[in-house]
Formats: C-alpha cells, sequence, structure tokens
C-alpha cells in the first residue's frame, strides 16, 4: 500500500458550514430553505444579494467558525487517514481573519491528532502540493496537480469532470482503492 | 522574462525576528550577544536551556509577532516582485497561535498590496509548490522542489549546499536573473 498526502479542505467537507449558513439565514429572515433547493447553486446566487451582504458580514463576525457541525464520519474517517497516510489540513481561511484562531481551536477538539505542522491555513490552494485533494470548490481542485476528490456539497450539485465522493464513507473506500493501485 | 510563482518566508526573511529575540534576552538576562556571535548556531543552541524556555514563552505571549521591525529593502523588493511575479507569503506560524492575527496586521501594515489569497500560513513547508521558495531554514528548504534560496540569518551561517543571498538587493538580482533564464 503506497502512503499517501492528503490534502483535506475543512468547510463543507470536514465541518457543516452550509447547514449553519442556512440556519443563520432562516433565523434573519424566515426562509426555509432546504439544501435540496440549491441544485448546484452558491448559497451567494440563491438568496437576495441584500440578504447576502448581511450573511457575509455574519461569517466576518467572531464566532462564526466556532461552533460548526462536525460532518458524518469525518472524525472516524479522518481518523483512519492520519494513522495510514499523511494528512494536511488545508482550509482558505485567509479570507476571514477571525477564523483562524477558531479553525485551530474546532481542529484541536474534533480532531486532536492533527498536529500543528499538518495545518495550512491559505487563500489561493494552487500553491498545495499533495497527491490527493478532498475539496468541495472547483476553483481549488481545478489547479491541482494530484487526484482530485469533489466532495458532495449543496453547492455543487451540477458540477461534472470530477470524482464526486458523497460521504466520508466513500472517501475511505476511494484511497484505500488509490493506495493499492499506486 | 518568465513569471515566476516566488515563495516568501517572513521570520528573519521580511521580519528581523532574531533581533528582538536578542533583545528580549538582553532585557531579561542582561546578556550582550552580537549577531555575530552565532556563528551558525541557533538562539536555542547559544543560550542555556532554562533561559531559552522563558524566551520560548515569551514567543508563545500575545504581542511578539506584533511589531518585528522590517528588514531593509525587503518592502520595494517584495513590491519589485509583486509587480513582475507571482509573490505568496509563506510562514510556518501554525506553532505559535496568537502569531496567526499579529502576522495578517503586520503583513497590511507593512506589505499592504499582498492580498490575503496569498498568504499561507502552515507548519511543514514541504506541502508547498512554487518556482522559488526564499527560506531562512534548512527544514524548509530541503523538501522544496524547485529553486531554494537561503536567505542569510544569524543561525544560519555554516550551512552550504544552498544559494545564499545576503540582502534583499541580492534577492531583486538573483531573480531578475532566474526570470530571464527560463
Amino acid at each position: 500500500m503506497k502512503k499517501l498526502r492528503i490534502a483535506i479542505d475543512m468547510d463543507d467537507v470536514m465541518a457543516n458550514t452550509s447547514k449553519k449558513l442556512l440556519q443563520l439565514h432562516a433565523s434573519l429572515f424566515g426562509s426555509s430553505w432546504q439544501p435540496n433547493d440549491f441544485k448546484g447553486l452558491g448559497f451567494q446566487e440563491l438568496i437576495k444579494a441584500e440578504e447576502y451582504q448581511v450573511i457575509r458580514e455574519k461569517i466576518f463576525e467572531k464566532g462564526f467558525f466556532a461552533d460548526l457541525e462536525v460532518l458524518p464520519d469525518a472524525q472516524e474517517v479522518v481518523s483512519y487517514l492520519h494513522e495510514n497516510h499523511e494528512v494536511f489540513i488545508v482550509s482558505a481561511a485567509m479570507e476571514f481573519p477571525n477564523s483562524l484562531t477558531e479553525k485551530q481551536t474546532w481542529l484541536g477538539e474534533f480532531f486532536p491528532y492533527i498536529h500543528w505542522k499538518n495545518i495550512v491555513f491559505c487563500g489561493d490552494k494552487s500553491i498545495i502540493t499533495a497527491d490527493v485533494l478532498i475539496d468541495d470548490h472547483e476553483k481549488n481542485l481545478i489547479t491541482f496537480q494530484g487526484k482530485p476528490l469533489l466532495f458532495d456539497a449543496i453547492h455543487n450539485q451540477t458540477l461534472t469532470g470530477y470524482q464526486r465522493v458523497h460521504s466520508w464513507r466513500e472517501v475511505k473506500e476511494v484511497i484505500d482503492r488509490l493506495a493499492h493501485e499506486n
């Protein structure tokens, strides 16, 4: 089995950021958007521009990234990958200055075995080199020189051209296969 | 001229971190170490272990990275490189959680033209891909797949095997040459 270097995005891959955005929008504007309503649209494209502006300000506020839910099976599978491969957490956190400390604390709480050496906060992910990148955004996957895996998210339903993984269970299967192919 | 992707370290490359460490040591222990005393030794190797422990705690405290001096000509030359190439600031900041915000603010003050997309805070720099890496530590240069440039610092005087740059003026000359060779 080949030991792979695996770069993993945080928002909407490890953490349920979309759920928090939907809850925030519901509490502020009384909406009842469901994940299925998005059909590949981004949050920014689906809601009204003036509402998005309010939501965006909330994302910049302290606390937004502090209490995100962990996505199902992420803890178990990332732990498994960490034991068998080389895992890096790579988050485009730099846009939101307050998120840096919150993301560090969040990782420490839910993924305490990830060493600080294996955490990367950046903006443009084209600076990252690894064997595999698991991410929910095409802008991050498109420049990646290794094997890109598109993590299924409400805003990327119509995106094609990438191997899609629908869950952390599926990530485990795909990585196991990749490690034995090599 | 080829447009290069240039990754630049912060501590002891853009910012005079060693000077702050020397000042801190002098103020706490009455020492009078001069840069020439190091002769390639790291700060940790030169001073007493119990003194290093005190200094290390200070590095973890809020404020340590907030008021570092900019190294001579760094502002002008990084600006020149930014205009002609693609500049990324890559700092192994993750060890010091308080440093993240301070480093962002410091960059905003002295290098305001650097976009957040072009800032990377990481631990292990082997995850970084670029054409050139300017850094003062072998541990960062040794795994780099592009052209490594060793930025001259008091703690790397005896290190060989890398092209050494002694100043930002020299960085400009070397990069100009690399861009025209390619």
